[in-house]
């Protein structure tokens, strides 16, 4: 992989997000010096409190901020300044009911929370430019400011507002042409569906046709980079151009394209919320759900948000006590903090930012947990925090421009997760469609890669040429082009994991009128007629290994492609589960099932290149990352409450302890310890 | 059983739903041709696409099902046409919002799907006159139309619709006279809802009397009934008067009387839509959904069928790849398709009809699974449905007439359904109630029946007469009229089996004033004070076996009855769960509980008459029919996976294979297979 | 415990709900006459009927109770007249379809069931207030009229109608002055939810803020009270000053505050349902739902009513029969009723009534099982009933003027149950919160005490005085003034218990920015920092016994307390489960956890005052309550199926047998037995 050119000179950015003016009994200097005290050089301002910024119609009060960017300066700290235009204050509502996101159901959101408004309206964008005018002009050019946070966690809501079903319309007109094409490509002779104008189109709420939901969701997530595009221009003009212009990317969100949206960012920054306590170990299976869970969640989040810009990223939000609703609350045990945070910066984090600073005694947030708790007293977690900065100053070398390794690619796709939430190929009660059908198959193969010790990397179908293994688990919206560049990299000499459902639909999540894997057939040396829903699971053996096949069987016919492993069932056996092709000088592997754990690995099993560390507990991950002087650093991670250990291979210098070297031979990892050599 | 006159004179009819108007790439002769190769004779075409049919408002476009018909005809091929009118066309919706159904919460059921609509309005029959006069009357009359289906699985809706409820109030007028005389019938003093005049009856949403619910369900399938007897006029004026009239019944659609509806048409049709896979065995215990499930639930479905014109039946829809949703993808196992076909055939099917062609590549039903898949190409489906296409040629003379035998008959109780769903009897989680419990309780005897080896039939009161054995499960609407003959039947010689919530109501779902089972007390021997329901299953022993009592006990005290199961309880002990009472020349059983599968059987066992074949193993089962020469067919199901094997009492000629005779002995059944014997 | 003076001088009452008007074929002198036979010397009239004694709009027909009236007092029989102003007319519904109330979602209550109006509107209480005029002007001074109960079960709707939302930003400009007032105590800061005048606040539907939400709830409870209060105006007017004004409370409303209620009545009445059959025992672990469940949930219920007004009360609504729909018919065991009549006497009922006299043969509550069935006719229950009436009788003497003993006190907070149901601590999933939280931990230690043979009863901070020991569960919501009231109990020799979550809040539901459990630290001897979820149970050591910890664990930091009983937890174990603190000459127990049942009981074990009975089984409870005469009655219940015996430490009397002296020694309890003895 090329290294990307590193944003920050030293070390790692270690932050919370602080809110001074949601306090009961403020006292500034003494939490910015606690903060001082636990490493912390970074805080995030701001961004939540419209109505403390401008508490009437055109009044503003910007004042307030200032002893909070004076003092953070005074300290050598820095700040990140949101806009706070996802969070509307009540004056607003109050004038502009109708400014209130529309639902599918007709229903408007409700006020009371944040995000109701239909961030897409003139009227709306008039006010939400003033405030950002005010707020960013003010403050955006002080010393302490390191960049401006544009909104926050945008793409709550698919609005369904009638301007902007409207717009929808204007969309589809210039994107088919007449109605008559978009009868042809969406099929609407069936059912009699066909148009005969664009204003007969349906609204999306009682759609039932999978084209329309598709370029539905598309739009949706074109109006949010819309959004942040928009703001950047204005912020862009308001503050001195070494500003780093970001926003807090929430990666669930339903109308968010992380990538596009990314495009108009100087850095991506996000959220790495994962489960903690027992969840937060090598066993735990992959959940679908905000929360990253496992040791391969907690990776694969951070993946993504590398992936977008192909460079380091700011962790804007993650856990400090607890995160999640009032009965939900996991503080993490001893060490997961740390571990957390270094297999963060292992992938290539540049800021590691708590939310937040102190657990509010009063809101919906009343049990997400601070750094410090309701009792604003340091506790156990504000000690390890604080254990942990001093861990990542002592470090500030060695991770300064940290380029993380990955021999697998995934390739994400935003269509076929969307085609495939509304049309889902997957069932977990034998009834109902699984939803996130698609985040589950790829995160079982993400943990298939990370149980065989592969280091993953997201990437397009532009970047795959290095990378010895690529996956392209359940892309079912494949373009012909897509296909092309999958072949030229299989033929290359690299080694291509094709998925079932990958490549059985169009552009316009269309099944395609050919056999399948239509464009991929010839590459994969396999083709299929038929496929099953497996409702229980049926035991599958091969690669060595005996495991089950679950969910899912396409009916396997070579053309070209050996068997690779096999159903043991009176029905299935006939046809082979996996397949392999050489193709060129490389490989093809086609899973038609989802595969056990067990065998998941095997298929990403291979020789590693020499490395300075070798593990062999399955409780350990090691990853690796280049540093800006060209040194290779190894991140090895205890996940579980029992001893472990790895070997060194060679000497090695710990970067996150002594500094003395580390003779080659065991290397100690204690319960929930992570060690990073060089 | 008295046989039906036959309606067609020669064999089964084979066929496929056809949508050519739906293909990418058209080929009309190749699917044609293809047809004619799988022995596919009937077509069923035109029924889903107004907006083809009519682009515009009042602009027609009939011709493009002429090459389609034509292309029939020179293949010796029929087709059913279908009038369009459950779906609607986009400019029909934007002219007309107003015709949108109104759901029971007020809201209006959202445009993109089909059956939008209040089919009932006099502006929407206008316009639904207005193109079944264009389509029918075009193609009605061409030589490859066997028949016109009218509308489609009607009754999909409770339609709320203002004007709708202004009928009902009419309704209610015209059968209670004034509102004095239903505020006595409906109890209306209770809670203070006694009317003043009928503009104070309120909408159905809030309502929580069961009378007045019983009502509303019994006028709502009036209006679906009075919708296909509208069509079917019109229709009769534009064809011949050869064609058939016919719709395609979804059994489980909430606005149906399929009985009083079939009135209206010359052949019943309907949906036969199964589990296939490890749930088509015998072994499936009844679930209920729109599914049929195990292989007595498939026979059950044919005898729905066949009852409402006790004639032989049309199957316009059943599994071709697979039915079902995007994460519910079964194809059958080889084998499977055959079964369920014959399976239909002994129970009196005339046609059995594919859904559909092809799988579409588009649209809500892209996951619904054609002959041919996405791909187009013949798979092992296509090969599988040509096979069994050529064996009923083969058997063609055999099977030509056939009328089923039926040794047990159901009574099926619209109005005993819609109060059970309202009112239901059964908790499945200890708990919530399960408002399918009256088809839960009926599919339980269904399969007692079945495992017994038994034949059964759905009967009215009127038609018991013949049948050894007679079951009203369930049956908890019971007039003095339909007790009456229910007597008679029992005291004419007949065995009369009465289940738990049997005649405990009246005609308007009032709990009877008296003691229970009301008007069957006498007959069956038995009263109760009072029922229990049973949150876990009981042991219960009794006619030679050892089994449970599930969800219910009446405390049932014999008058005049002999016990022939118990409780084994401290307190439910005390009372017999199953009676015995002889009357007259007959006797009758009451069931006070749900027994589990074994004993439920054991009701049903008894000398078989002298039979052809003979059958040991419980994964067979046997059914015989008589063709229109007076022979009768034995069909011989094995269900499993396992080899089988039946008894031969006589020489036979096998009807689906060579026709050289067989002599008595074992007859061996192959995993999944049928044989049909004479 | 103060004993209150008693209301009644002679016995208990026995009674009936009684709807003549509901009969179809209505024999008032048989109903009269049976209810004599079986002892029944009370009936509940005419609340349910708006619609019998108006039938058109200012039409009134008052005549038809007069029969019933004279009746009973023909034969020494009362009656409880209720006003019938929870069941509105449909003409009225007609005529002001405004009335309905509107929901949080902003959609009205369907009209079909009953309490679907508004009954803050001063319309509709015009009209309310002329039919309380009529019926009670016309019926309230007729001798058999021994109270009047005021509307039935209120509360059922939070009231979301716009004028409803009006009064309450009324309410809270009265409580907090000015909105900046408001800003400061709820937060609102946060989010941009800072108000700048009291138009901008958002309605409920929306809302996040915890603070809000209690406020919410608070307010609507006083509008149920303020509504009850109205209606005993008016009566008061209307009715000799003899009769007792009460209404039937239904505990678990959500708008309800049953204690500021009984203010304004003269006696507290309530319903008392049970889950009955094998849920009835001493095993039964506390189910949360509008059912008690098990035997102590029944002690539970009884408790909360005795609390309100602290004085004997009535039961104005137990089950019969069976009550629940139609799917959950569970008549009691033999005994049962005996039983739970018993068990609400030996907790201060003063009359137990039944609903109700006959089961319904229409509507919503067809299968809510009355005295006799839909048969009409005395059965098993019946013959029960009669027989407990005829043993109530023999005992009058006895149990007059009863005033229940109590040894453990539990202070229930509504502020604490409003504030947990919106944040609940609890998960039952492991992912959704439990909104009966507060309710589930609450039932956990009344059990726990249970089975320790102690005798609870539900008192406030100022009554907790004399009682050796104080529980103060989840007690959320706390106040400093509540805080020093527990402290000068504990010091001055109490023994009070407290959970986590107690204290963790203030008034405004506002997590305590101060170390936990702040007012309540110094005297708990105990802090915490943080807290944690347990998703699994934990294993729990301490007092003995091993049992598990469950759902939460308080980290506690002893400061004077002693640890005991700990976590077996590699990162838990760190920390004390459960802690006791000597303060003063009391004891304060702190537990940090929910423990499981055994565990829980011994917090609550201790020797036992010389009692006349004693008790060694499991199945078995004791209770004891002194008479008008100063008589000790101990009440020995056997809940289970299998026989029992306790032991007569000496010499007594029986009250419900016959009444030779019992020597000292083994006293037998039959399966399902209850003997009571003084």
């Amino acid at each position: 992989m090329t290294p990307s050119p590193p944003t920050s000179s030293t070390g790692i950015r270690f932050g919370t997000a602080y809110y001074w003016e949601y306090q009961q009994a403020p006292d500034l200097d003494r939490d910015l010096d606690l903060m001082v005290r636990a490493g912390i050089d970074t805080i995030r301002v701001g961004e939540s409190v419209w109505s403390t910024w401008e508490p009437r119609d055109g009044e503003f009060a910007l004042d307030w901020l200032t002893p909070v960017l004076d003092g953070a300066s005074e300290r050598g700290m820095k700040a990140l300044l949101g806009t706070p235009t996802y969070a509307v204050p009540p004056w607003l509502q109050r004038k502009h009911p109708e400014l209130a996101v529309v639902r599918a159901d007709g229903r408007r959101v409700p006020w009371g929370a944040r995000q109701e408004v239909d961030f897409t309206s003139p009227l709306f964008r008039r006010y939400a430019e003033r405030v950002i005018r005010q707020v960013v002009g003010r403050h955006g050019g002080h010393p302490a400011v390191l960049g401006v946070q544009l909104d926050n966690e945008p793409g709550l809501h698919l609005i369904h507002n009638e301007p902007v079903f409207e717009r929808f319309r204007s969309w589809l007109a210039k994107r088919y042409g007449d109605v008559e094409r978009l009868n042809e490509e969406w099929g609407l002779a069936y059912w009699s569906h066909r148009l005969g104008s664009w204003d007969e189109l349906w609204p999306p709420a009682g759609n039932t046709t999978p084209s329309y939901d598709l370029a539905w969701r598309r739009f949706q997530a074109e109006l949010t980079t819309e959004f942040i595009a928009w703001q950047a221009a204005i912020v862009r003009e308001l503050v001195p151009e070494d500003r780093e212009l970001t926003t807090c990317l929430a990666y669930q969100r339903p109308a968010l394209h992380d990538v596009e949206l990314s495009e108009h960012l100087t850095v991506t920054s996000g959220n790495a919320y994962y489960l903690t306590q027992d969840a937060l170990t090598r066993d735990s299976p992959p959940e679908i759900t905000w929360f990253a869970t496992g040791a391969a969640g907690l990776f694969q989040a951070a993946d993504r948000m590398y992936a977008a810009k192909r460079r380091r990223f700011w962790v804007t939000e993650t856990n400090a006590g607890s995160i999640a609703g009032s009965q939900l609350n996991l503080p993490p045990y001893d060490g997961q903090l740390r571990q957390a945070a270094w297999a963060l910066v292992a992938r290539g984090a540049e800021l590691i930012s708590y939310w937040h600073w102190h657990t509010l005694p009063y809101g919906a947030e009343t049990y997400w947990g601070g750094i410090l708790g309701h009792a604003m007293e340091p506790g156990r977690v504000y000690h390890e925090i604080a254990a942990l900065g001093a861990e990542l100053a002592r470090a500030a070398g060695d991770v300064t421009g940290l380029t993380p390794d990955a021999d697998v690619g995934f390739l994400y796709s935003h269509d076929s997760k969307w085609a495939l939430t509304f049309q889902p190929p997957l069932t977990l009660d034998g009834r109902n469609p699984d939803h996130d059908s698609y985040e589950r198959i790829l995160a079982t193969f993400y943990q298939g890669a990370a149980d065989a010790g592969r280091q993953a990397a997201f990437v397009t179908p532009a970047q795959v040429k290095r990378l010895p293994t690529v996956v392209a688990p359940a892309l079912y919206c494949l373009s012909d082009g897509t296909a092309r560049e999958l072949e030229a990299y299989a033929r290359g000499g690299g080694h291509l994991v094709l998925t079932f459902r990958t490549g059985y639909a169009d552009e316009e999540a269309r099944a395609r009128a050919e056999i399948a894997p239509g464009p991929l057939r010839a590459l994969a040396g396999v083709r299929y007629l038929e496929y099953s829903t497996l409702l229980e699971p049926v035991p599958l053996h091969g690669l060595g290994t005996r495991d089950v096949a679950r969910h899912w069987a396409d009916a396997l016919e070579p053309e070209g492609a050996e068997p690779l492993a096999r159903y043991d069932h009176h029905h299935f056996g006939r046809w082979p589960a996996i397949t392999r092709h050489r193709v060129g000088t490389g490989t093809v592997t086609y899973v038609g099932t989802l595969p056990g754990r067990e065998l998941t690995a095997e298929l990403f099993r291979r020789q590693r290149p020499t490395a300075l560390v070798t593990a062999q507990s399955p409780q350990v991950t090691l990853h690796s990352a280049v540093n800006a002087r060209g040194e290779r650093l190894w991140f090895a991670h205890n996940w579980s409450g029992r001893e472990s250990e790895v070997t060194l291979t060679a000497q090695a210098r710990e970067v996150t302890g002594r500094r003395e070297p580390l003779r080659p031979g065991p290397l100690r990892l204690a319960p929930f310890d992570v060690r990073v050599v060089k």
